[in-house]
């Protein structure tokens, strides 16, 4: 099949009620015939249905096995394709739904988080070959014991864009809340810029540092197919959105910073006064990891007398175990102490282009010292620097660094 | 697999809220550990649910594609039979829940009314043979072309005896509102007698003149497999219900009359002064047979003059269809004229022992007669006798025969 074909996806409150699955079936119409492609459309569930869901599983269990989960949770996308199947019809439109099994997505044998493994596309292409637009559930597939899986957080984004990339599409558009990636939350700075292009690289950083526009995943899976991806509004008409793209694709070169991004999920620990010998930040770090506690940033430095402090951060969920395996460590090494801050914030500046550009670190170092706001951690990477700060500098700090780098002028 | 297998049934209201669901699962774990059996357990939408889908539909179209129709509503059992999993999971049972497709339920390849072809029932044995509960979503299946069908009106109790007959289950229960098949629709009759046993005729006469306990398509399905079939109550602790068998099974000889109907949907069609020659019911027959218009009582008599009268009684529903065609059919036989009643009854009594015994039709007949009611027409069976009388007799009617038969004695 030589035709064109375009990939869109439709979150929970885009299909909200049916004046909104109408809506959203004004722009698969639309687009279909301005674009003179095959479309494939991959929605969540309806608005509530999911919380409605659960809130019945609730009354039944606190403890429920993740294999019926799925098999409860599933039908709520499959509720929001077959709605927006018969308004395409409705209005005269060929088109089918699909659910992920019907889709040919083939996952792990893992409930309530599987990956993706393989997309048998025959049933979408020949529906495609029949003029319909192809309307696929999101977050959900089919393993190999005929199982419903579904794909976790972020599950809809990366069905569309593993979809799309089995498809060989042209692009995946991500229609959401937002208008396009800002240079900062606009709930916090005013005046923001909004992003025509962004690198697969930038967004996970940004992503990954307190940004919500997208899950990883989808953006990850995007990446290493190459595969163009746009976020634009459901709500808005002509909206253009971002551009999610490769660094070699970007018309009009690097940015330097590309957003600012604050992160008030992270907390901070310590452990003081161990003895600076081999191996302890292996003993420090391993029984974290034993149970799946994530660290962020890590700081190790040398005090008096040849003795170490380790400082890292991890989510404030997980503060409270870490915290217990900290304090048994703490005890097998000696240390003097342990302590924990969970007030604290990541702020963080987010460019492709910033290795190439001298100063940028100066820059933001300068503008938070300036301000007498204090940095207790710092970490760079390629393409980012971020900076532990006082969660109640977290929102002065952001404006000021989004000032500095006159990231309004991005577009 | 040589374990003893039965299969239990449970409707829309029998699982309306999480506390019924609860109920229900006390039930099924009582059953399995009383009759220390194999035990699947078919399960439909949710009271309000499937009220809920179409009502969302009804928002977005009046004129829905069958095929999407069924992904929609097909949701419905889909959430029941997770949520009564989780229900014998938080009991501690082993149980899991199974898709109309995943339960190997194979149809016809026709959307909101498909009949089942065959199951494959290897998951389920596979699950029995773990020594989990199988709970299976009733009401739909697969298609060879992977298509989700449902199986339209009393889809759910055809699952069951289907699924029961294809395990040899020894026993299929269906659980219900109602404590047993009674003599007469407690409702209108007082002091009805309750049946311990009927025979599959007998159920599907009164189920084909106005009795609603069982659709008659499940059972004719539990007919055909000489499969047991209990109606029973899903409220009453401890309730048996009424056993649906063969004849030749009936340990207590056959009831002479086993029950008394009452059939509101009927309407009289006739057509008066026809010349009486060869083929004119065919005529008049089937015109209507091909507009899908069923008939059910027919007399044709001759008046005066060689000219006949036919007399008809069509459902309600199609009264006004039928008549549209009767009054072209009159112009081409040059009828005298036609005339329709939409206020009569059919007044039904069956028995599978009528025949052997005499005089039932006379103390019928005897019965509506002394009591002023007249006959308008009468058709009998094998193991039936109904009369069409006025609407406003009914109740009358069926309160006299009740007692005339004195069937509060049967049980």
């Amino acid at each position: 099949m030589n035709q064109k074909i375009l990939v869109q996806k439709f979150g929970g409150t885009s299909v909200g009620s049916p004046d909104r699955i109408r809506a959203v079936a004004d722009i698969c119409i639309e687009t279909k015939e301005k674009e003179n492609c095959g479309l494939v459309v991959i929605v969540s569930a309806m608005g509530d249905t999911t919380d409605d869901l659960i809130s019945l599983m609730d009354q039944i269990t606190d403890d429920p096995f993740d294999r019926e989960v799925d098999m409860l949770l599933s039908t709520g996308e499959q509720i929001s394709v077959a709605l927006l199947t018969m308004a395409l019809h409705k209005k005269g439109q060929k088109a089918i739904s699909f659910t992920g099994w019907q889709a040919g997505i083939k996952t792990e044998s893992i409930h309530s988080k599987a990956r993706i493994k393989d997309i048998d596309t025959s049933r979408i292409l020949e529906a495609l070959k029949e003029n319909k637009i192809v309307i696929i559930t999101g977050f959900q597939g089919i393993s190999e014991e005929k199982e419903i899986t579904t794909l976790g957080r972020g599950g809809s984004d990366t069905s569309a864009v593993a979809i799309a990339a089995a498809l060989k599409a042209e692009r995946c558009d991500i229609y959401t809340d937002v208008d396009a990636v800002h240079t900062a939350d606009p709930r916090i700075v005013k005046n923001t810029g909004k992003l025509k292009y962004i690198t697969y690289n930038e967004m996970l950083e940004l992503a990954a540092r307190g940004a919500k526009v997208l899950h990883p995943r989808s953006v990850e899976t995007a990446k290493s197919f190459n595969l163009p991806l746009r976020v634009r509004s459901s709500w808005e008409k002509n909206n253009v959105g971002t551009l999610i793209i490769k660094d070699t694709q970007m018309l009009e070169g690097k940015h330097g910073v590309t957003g600012v991004a604050i992160d008030l999920e992270q907390a901070r620990l310590s452990i003081i006064g161990v003895a600076d010998t081999p191996g302890i930040s292996y003993k420090i770090f391993s029984k974290l990891a034993e149970k799946n506690i994530s660290v962020d940033l890590i700081i190790q430095s040398i005090s008096s007398h040849n003795l170490a402090e380790v400082d890292f951060t991890v989510k404030k969920s997980d503060l409270k175990k870490a915290k217990q395996i900290l304090e048994e460590t703490a005890k097998e090494l000696n240390a003097k102490s342990i302590t924990s801050d969970d007030s604290i914030a990541k702020i963080s500046i987010v460019g492709a282009g910033m290795i190439d550009e001298a100063g940028i670190a100066a820059k933001m170092f300068e503008t938070l010292g300036k301000n007498n706001i204090n940095i207790q951690m710092i970490s760079t990477g390629e393409i980012h620097i971020s900076c532990i700060i006082n969660e109640s500098d977290a929102e002065k700090a952001i404006n000021l660094i989004h000032d500095a780098f006159e990231l309004h002028k991005l577009k």
